[in-house]
């Protein structure tokens, strides 16, 4: 069996802090790079993601939405990156909230979750369909090391309406969910997506679990939002993800780095107040 | 402004039935078939999945998670199928169940909703997010008479925790996200998937909408299950999709059109019923 992906996380968090940065070829972004608003220009924005942020971030995260608007060419664009990023080291998620009924997941974890051209160190998920029915990315990932997060709360607020809905215990369905999460089948390769958000409501996270937390920066939500929702697990088992802010420093390689760097170092701060 | 996707779907059906003919190219399935798991065999599996079912079928449905098992190779084999697909004019619904925050969705909307090398007749997403940030696939799918199904209810037993949960209203979710999507801004673009099950809780659908029912057949619900469930809509506001129990008839191609058939015209009579 390999090392859980929740293990994998945690040394790289610490080695190089809790930024994740996202890697997100829109085509406002594209332009603002001097880049074609086609595969070549994901390709090269990509690789330049890779340049920047392999050393200062300890994931990088690609939204898929971005590649597959150019098909099949979109795809190979990513597969280029996952390549590239695979060879510097760094883990790569692969933000495309897949999730379907059980025998349609088995197929979403073929391709991001075993080996192949897709295979990346983490894949999104939404659970609309149920946690039950994900069971097959529990699979595919427990087998390699590979890790799973689960869309709990959304850093949007549209999302509300679904997650702070009332399950059949009498909690909130993310606190349900979350719950369903603990179980000890899915321990070190199911995690949680938590949005932050400005005054977000206050969630119970479990302290055996990994998270990703997407909201900063150009979402709205501050450190501070960030430092009261995740008090109580530790610091290793949150990756705070950051993608227009730190994208919209490029294209320069130097200034992409340095505004990683300068995120990473307030990042770790809020986690590990000085003494 | 183009013709809705509800009228172009209303036409179909009336003209071939509500039978929506599901392109499953399952490892099982392709082994079934004698044909090669790997993108080769992807396109050789929904090439005869066209020549069986664009004439019986009112639309074909591409589960997506089977073409993206290959990556690159088999998004290239999906283009193919949706320019076949096209050729033949039947309808075609990318079965992918995306959903993101609003600026992703524009992205997959940008994919799958305007011209490009996926661009489908229809689309399926999920609500985990909410439905307000669903509006990028809605302008997408307005501008060319293409359509969204938001999967309200799913045919998977592990998707209750989630859609009977309680909303804000009192009302179960999928009654919540029902109401919304009456929106007038919706009308004509964004339909509903209802699962049909066995001994399913009932549920009060909008007359004015449109549906995709997935669930018979392999899934285990009868066409008895699928009347009540639909009793109060128009008959030409209904696909009913069939997938596993339509492909293993294959891989001869009038045996697979022979079910088809078959299937349609039991669809036809659940839905009028002799006098």
């Amino acid at each position: 069996m390999a090392e859980a992906f929740k293990k994998r996380m945690a040394d790289a968090i610490s080695a190089k802090g809790p930024l994740c940065a996202g890697v997100d070829p829109s085509p406002k972004l594209l332009s603002l790079w001097g880049l074609a608003d086609d595969a070549k220009g994901l390709a090269a924005f990509s690789s330049r993601c890779v340049e920047a942020f392999a050393d200062v971030a300890a994931a990088l995260k690609a939204n898929v939405a971005f590649f597959e608007r150019f098909g099949s060419a979109g795809i190979t664009a990513l597969e280029y990156f996952l390549g590239e990023a695979r060879d510097a080291g760094v883990l790569v998620i692969a933000d495309a909230k897949r999730g379907d009924i059980s025998s349609t997941n088995a197929a979403y974890a073929d391709a991001w979750l075993r080996d192949g051209p897709l295979a990346s160190d983490a894949l999104t998920v939404v659970p609309y369909l149920g946690i039950g029915g994900l069971a097959p990315f529990v699979d595919a990932a427990a087998e390699s090391g590979r890790g799973v997060f689960v869309v709990i709360r959304s850093s949007n607020p549209e999302g509300r309406t679904v997650q702070s809905a009332i399950a059949s215990s009498g909690d909130t369905l993310e606190a349900e969910l979350l719950r369903e999460l603990e179980d000890p089948r899915y321990r070190g390769c199911l995690g949680a997506v938590i949005g932050v958000t400005k005054d977000a409501e206050p969630i119970e996270l479990p302290s055996s679990g990994f998270f990703l937390a997407p909201g900063l920066g150009a979402q709205g939500a501050s450190t501070e939002d960030l430092t009261a929702l995740f008090s109580n697990v530790p610091a290793t088992s949150v990756l705070v993800n950051l993608s227009r802010s730190l994208l919209e420093s490029g294209p320069d390689p130097s200034s992409l780095r340095e505004a990683a760097r300068h995120a990473a170092s307030d990042l770790s701060g809020a986690f590990c107040p000085p003494s």
